[in-house]
């Protein structure tokens, strides 16, 4: 039970990470592609609050889509499963007793499970809708709230590489800035996120930390080379 | 047994999808967006490319990595479970008893089930791993095929509403045909996405069609109000 527990109580952080990952990643390596390509900061900027309200709608939607199709296919299998109970007893049987005769269980108590089971149609299909099918009832506030969290950590997750071009007035002096400030935010962003998900702390810190300097040195010599 | 078929046909289509759905979305977005803040095409071209190659790798090194974690995570729980099993063994079984008391099994069949289990360590284990912890061992290879995979999708999707660019003199012409072009393209996957995941066709198209919609409005207006 304790990954339950610490599933729940993560979640929301989860999504705090997810956002705020993708929010200090795309648009500090965006911003440092550009400035390496263009003389004035304002185009820098516009650039990258454009990315952040694309990015923050794709990922904010996208995840409450997401969440609502999770939903319906519960939904849709749940409905399948009472039908196949009610209506394919005996097949239904046969799959508990394959589940446990598979983990060595004797032929006589799989079918006492399975026959206990059948008793209570409720718990029988809730039981194959975990076990058989390993699906759990999803929570649809749940995905609402997943969806405005995660929109609003890529926006202030963005805001952090962008906000030093906002007060220099050359592009390279804005990405000098910006990789410094970005880099110790991945790094202090990757501690927690490792924390949270219970990582070795320094190796998880440092991974969050490179995969933002690869994209922003990718991003910045393709847009040199393209200039 | 039909959701687990389902779903490892689908693995490469799955991350096709993932990769193919942002690569679409966001670059269309942003290069809507900075098309209506600047004069030259070039910009939005430089920019959108480094869109592409910033978004391509955050979500490709960013899905490896993932993959990584769940890997680790699940060899951390299977030491767990191991030392569990030989040290708290009574307490395993009452945890075991305790599963099926919740679906209504008589206590005489409870107790067969956690000795007949018991039996074997290594079918215990993965008996826990599975049905306590909700936990399958994850495949490495898998975690590497996917991140390239989602990456090159990204590659793909982001070149489609950039393409215009490149063809056209004007950012505001280009931004005409690749609001056309993205549109028919994000209904079209979207109309295949939903193939894919058993959704109904129609308005799983036009959700994926709407929410690349609002993100290219969202930053068209945005980046406008700003310049």
């Amino acid at each position: 039970m304790h990954q339950e527990q610490h599933l729940q109580s993560s979640d929301f952080i989860t999504d705090v990470v997810i956002g705020m990952a993708d929010g200090l990643t795309v648009p500090f390596a965006l911003a440092a592609g550009i400035s390496s390509a263009v003389s004035s900061n304002s185009i820098v900027v516009t650039a990258g609050i454009a990315e952040i309200i694309a990015g923050a709608i794709a990922m904010g939607l996208g995840g409450y889509l997401a969440g609502k199709t999770e939903w319906d296919h519960y939904y849709a299998e749940l409905k399948r499963e009472y039908y196949e109970v009610e209506h394919m007893a005996e097949q239904e049987k046969k799959e508990i007793r394959a589940i446990f005769a598979g983990y060595g269980i004797s032929e006589d108590t799989q079918h006492r499970i399975a026959d206990e089971l059948a008793m209570d149609k409720d718990k029988w299909v809730s039981f194959m809708m975990q076990y058989e099918l390993g699906l759990q009832e999803p929570n649809p506030a749940r995905a609402r709230t997943s969806a405005i969290t995660i929109g609003l950590s890529y926006i202030v997750g963005g805001l952090i590489p962008l906000s030093p071009y906002f007060f220099t007035t050359v592009p390279t002096d804005g990405f000098k800035i910006s990789a410094v400030v970005t880099l110790i935010c991945l790094f202090v962003f990757g501690y927690f996120k490792s924390k949270a998900t219970g990582q070795p702390l320094l190796a998880g810190a440092l991974k969050v930390m490179c995969i933002g300097a690869v994209a922003a040195a990718a991003a910045y010599l393709v847009a040199r080379w393209l200039s």
